[in-house]
């Protein structure tokens, strides 16, 4: 339905991310090539922190590839963790507040996917939000929703945990109403730090999700490539779609696992939903 | 916070309602008497009774007296059932889910004023919300909560009522949070057939409301008006404000009142807010 | 790189232009089959004859697939001469005043194809347009450019010897400049009671270009297609592509031609444009 | 009939210019005090210089006072060179190619004012644009013809005389036209390095125009006001009207003048259209 990319490492322009790729992002919201639709033009959104305690966020309805403000900020905005999110509507109204990323103090969420018959459950799972978080949801999206479920549910805490405990509601809800798969997801979110990126889906055939190869390896491979040069060994990008063709540089995300990006070591685990008691 | 107009009578092209006055509601956009603010730049909306089963609806975030399509609408399209509406923000977001007037069904809705402490109260409010209904929400305004609270509790088949039912409920949940003032409103409703105007508040300090006086009488009082000879005896507007100086044209509707504008004799009544039992 | 469609005959519901087909154009903006570009994302206009003088515009730089406006006055407005245009950017902004159709007086004017290194002959074409109609025009398009130097050259008065000789000129003024190709274009014009549609490209390989069957004749091959009762023998579609697969109800307009729809016998002849003497 | 403000000094976050003071630029937008119309909801723009080689923009057509990605931005750009500008239209349309500044290569503008009768001089002007120059122009207003006329004569190499023969060629097509005040102005303009101010008008009775007190005095004047000692003795605002009260901060700029803010002292000299040999 979207498309997605998120972004942690040595301090880059955004439009390094965005646009000066074979594959880029912007070139996905015309001509994604794994993406449930091809078009992705229904509203986009970039997020990245940068010197002030919450992260930044620019968002506009137009489609990615028209939007001269983007092109813009891209030329003169670096950051060092950035989300980009572009649009395709699964029926929710094409406005600011349903663009991901989606952010509540520190964090960062965005979602490609969709909680299925949202319009059926979407009553229910709003009164599991905590109250006191619950004005503070703007949109009407599911996935807003379901990133409140998982503030809910202790993301700030344990992010892959409370994510479980989401998904695990999510289902239980949706097959108590005779939903025979309730979700279809990848999911990232950041507090600025770490970075997680989630693959799964109750029909166990979810939304393609990759990360890049590491920088160190990869300079190995193509010793005479300049902007491996410049990047730090801990630069990792996670996305939708790999943004070139470059052999051996993406590698795919693994059905029902998540993956933390983080100082040291990247970690990589199964993802398991888990019931609400 | 916001500036509103309902006509009832004669079809005319919208631009005689809306732009063809001394102190029109594009001239409130910029220059508001009355309201709480002199500019009511954030939005508006323009729903119409025509050919089809459901009135139409356009909406648009941009300030109305630079729209240029509200100007080509307005040149071209004719109805005898016109709702109108200019908009404030008081906090939630400009987006055209937002904007007035709201629609369910053959029902428009449309609302000046504010549920004193929304952010807090809203959660409360939304759960009173037919299960049924709840999924046509589309925003995220005091507006539109109070609109879906309305027709849970009767607007369809006795509108008086269900919005004292409403105004009761939203007046108990406030102050059972301990705010003083819970309403203040003006609100016009119709089925397409009649219009109703209502004009309360909680503090007994209402928002302004006028009426137009009875076409016939104005006849009599100034025989060489032009316009009044095209407008048949049972036309009617309903407005914050009046939309021009013209002597004895406007009444003010009286504190904790609802007219009823009708085939037939119109009517005005006392309004009284009616708690949930 | 953009698509349209024109409609001349009984009064119909712009969704039964728009919506309500296979492949409709609201369908072609994110799917286009024939088009240079499959996506026609970058705006779009329509506009309408009515009551007023002058025939309406509404326009959106939002894609057509997304505008819920459109949409509601599809269902609300009915005329029986139509243009709609959804655009796919050569280069110039996504504004409103760069969107199609183009309006002068009672001319509508809207254009698919390129006038070929724009940049290049912009001045010398802007000045050959009379001073008198310089200042009216608003947006930066080619398309836009190309309506006023048909005005300038007696659009008004012959409207196939005026585009006959803009094309000439903008021919003349780009082979000046070494380009080997200066025009690429289908076009449609109309001043409310005649519709004109040309297909010409100075290389011979024009963009698309089709018309609809006489409805007499394919209510003859279709007895039983309810939609073709409704419409009178007049009524005519000319179309970027087909709206549909209906075998028989279109036909190509020949390369190098222009169609006149008019009261009593459509005409289709060549189109050679006419060098400025 | 807009607002401005322009700022050259110690980096420091748009925010701090735009949002946190009394009389901010975005309270302007909404209430300003000097300005030809009491609101300015017409769309704006921001240009900033930082990293990259050309001055960043960011511009919008919503009002600023509504803008939630320029409440993102100021917030997190930081930039010791800032052009911001919200425009009250006087006529052409709001669309992001008519918002101030205006942008070609190193080289921002802005403009408060007016050509009188544009529309009558505009064709006219518009052909002394040197014709290189002149497929760069993106919009319609007379602010955008005015920058490229000052280009055309020497704006990169002698501002003051540059804009000093722009004025003259103004002043001497509009009075050959019988407009007896042909122009009205404040003018912003920077390479990067230094900035320019102009304050002039054919009538003598220009649009208001001030300049910041030297920081080192203010700072013996408020020893104890924290602010005053982050910023340089270099740092300076120019401003259509004060951003707030402070007794001794705002000084007028004498009519027919124009002012240097560059490294070491700053300048003021009058101003005299020249014109054109």
């Amino acid at each position: 339905m979207c498309r997605w990319l998120a972004y942690s490492g040595t301090p880059v322009l955004l439009e390094d991310l965005l646009y000066n790729r074979k594959h880029s992002l912007i070139d996905q919201s015309l001509h994604s090539r794994l993406g449930a639709e091809t078009t992705n033009g229904d509203g986009f959104g970039v997020g990245w922190y940068g010197e002030s305690e919450t992260p930044a966020i620019f968002k506009s309805v137009e489609p990615a590839w028209n939007d001269r403000n983007l092109r813009e900020l891209a030329g003169h905005v670096r950051s060092g963790l950035v989300f980009a999110h572009i649009r395709a509507s699964s029926g929710t109204p094409v406005q600011q507040t349903n663009c991901h990323p989606f952010r509540y103090g520190r964090w960062l969420w965005m979602h490609n996917g969709a909680i299925a018959q949202f319009h059926d459950v979407k009553r229910e799972l709003m009164l599991e939000i905590d109250p006191t978080l619950y004005p503070h949801v703007e949109g009407s999206t599911d996935s807003e929703a379901f990133f409140f479920l998982a503030l809910t549910l202790g993301l700030q805490d344990d992010p892959p945990a409370a994510v479980a405990r989401a998904v695990g509601l999510i289902e239980r809800v949706g097959r108590n109403r005779g939903i025979e798969h309730p979700i279809q997801m990848t999911v990232a979110t950041s507090d600025g730090v770490r970075l997680w990126g989630f693959r799964y889906s109750s029909e166990g055939k979810s939304r393609s999700l990759f990360y890049s190869t590491l920088v160190s390896t990869l300079r190995e491979v193509y010793p005479d490539l300049a902007v491996l040069q410049e990047l730090s060994d801990e630069s990792r990008l996670v996305v939708s779609e790999p943004l070139g063709d470059l052999p051996g540089a993406w590698n795919e995300v693994p059905e029902s696992s998540y993956g933390v990006i983080q100082a040291g070591q990247d970690e990589m685990h199964p993802f398991t939903p888990q019931s609400p008691s």
